[in-house]
């Protein structure tokens, strides 16, 4: 794969087995519908966890350093209820701040709900993965994907190290 | 009180009586007219503090571990001028980053004034206590609440750890 | 000079010799062309420094601490290849975050190219210098400068310290 995606969804209830997983495999779809526009998307790794930091953190490092994907999808836990707390082990393992992802997926998502002010979504870079925080609704999934789609195939490229692709506009 | 709301008024010149304390009843009028949207609000406490660093930190602190306050809004202190530090004391004390009500007070603010562009303004959760900072300025304050009134009765409720607020939409 | 002004180009590129510093030239031209709205702003310095965090903090504590200027702009380093780091650099020297600055150069970037999203751009104060990351691009400074020039005239008063200029409106 051009471009190999993991997705990480992140729920006490999922995780414990109390409730289904609506998010992973919406978003496992959306990626593989979006796949030409990502540049050859490749869903390569799926996973669910408990809210719990340590949980979350020792996946992405898993996913990052060993596994070495292109972009990690988390979903869910960037609310304000005590357990949400996926922004804060995405902002301990990455190296790079992302902040005009959250920009964009918060502008857009403002435009279906005034509840988008409340995500705490944070999305950054470790070594060469882009990890994006999206919410853990299936709909807001869709959604932060379109927002960022126009973007995001030239990421890929700029995080490979692709010299062609540096600066070719207002970057 | 359901939701019980502290002000903090962050100002060398009010603190040292050289002047009023404009923004802060005006937000305690603001918080009043919309207790019904917050979800039974009731002001419990009112402070002024200088633009010192330790001193503002001490009151957030007392206000969220001990006197379990559900919202605190500061005002004043978040422009340029060298005395501006509440983001920075705010930013000691929280735990959980809420950056998209600093983005929704910023593009709405940003509709009022450019000189909102200067604002540097914080927000976060410490425990189960919502800390936002607000300009000094008594209109801003009334815009902000504005900006975010759609979602703070909700934001209040996830800090309470309802899980029927959980995800009700795209969070 | 009422406003002075230092530009750094952060490119390996052009430090290297292997290219030519176009974005340096723009945003001296730019600062010239502005200068009245900035207050009286005068190009002082002007430098090349390869995509490193140690030369580019090197030389933003240089012109912030001993020379003392009130404004530096630096050009390049805000996207996502391996050698971007800016953001990380300026992240390290600055005391006091200014996101609101960041926030309108992201915003009205989009409205010219999606790819504004990718931008890492950070924005914050040193002492009394004001440290702006701006895209590579030329024609991004001029449109970056653009979006900040209503605000920056008033910055510069507030980061001289003038209490007059505190909270004429909204901050
Ligand atoms: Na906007």
């Amino acid at each position: 794969a051009e471009v190999k995606v993991a997705i990480l969804t992140v729920s006490d209830t999922v995780s414990s087995g109390a409730g289904p997983d609506r998010s992973g495999p919406r978003a496992v779809s959306v990626v593989n519908s979006s796949s030409e526009k990502l540049g050859g998307a490749t869903v390569v790794a799926t996973a669910v966890v408990p809210d719990e930091v340590d949980k979350i953190k020792e996946i992405l490092v898993k996913w990052s350093d060993i596994d070495r994907v292109n972009l990690i999808l988390t979903l869910g836990g960037t609310g304000f209820t005590p357990r949400d707390v996926t922004p804060e082990a995405t902002k301990c393992v990455i190296e790079r701040e992302a902040p005009g992802l959250s920009f964009v997926m918060i502008q857009e998502s403002l435009k279906v709900t005034p509840f988008a002010m409340l995500s705490r979504a944070a999305c950054g870079i470790r070594g060469s993965t882009l990890i994006i925080n999206m919410p853990g609704n299936p709909n807001a999934v869709a959604e932060c994907m379109e927002a960022l789609l126009p973007a995001l195939k030239h990421a890929m490229k700029q995080l490979k190290g692709d010299k062609r692709e540096k600066n070719p506009n207002h970057i």
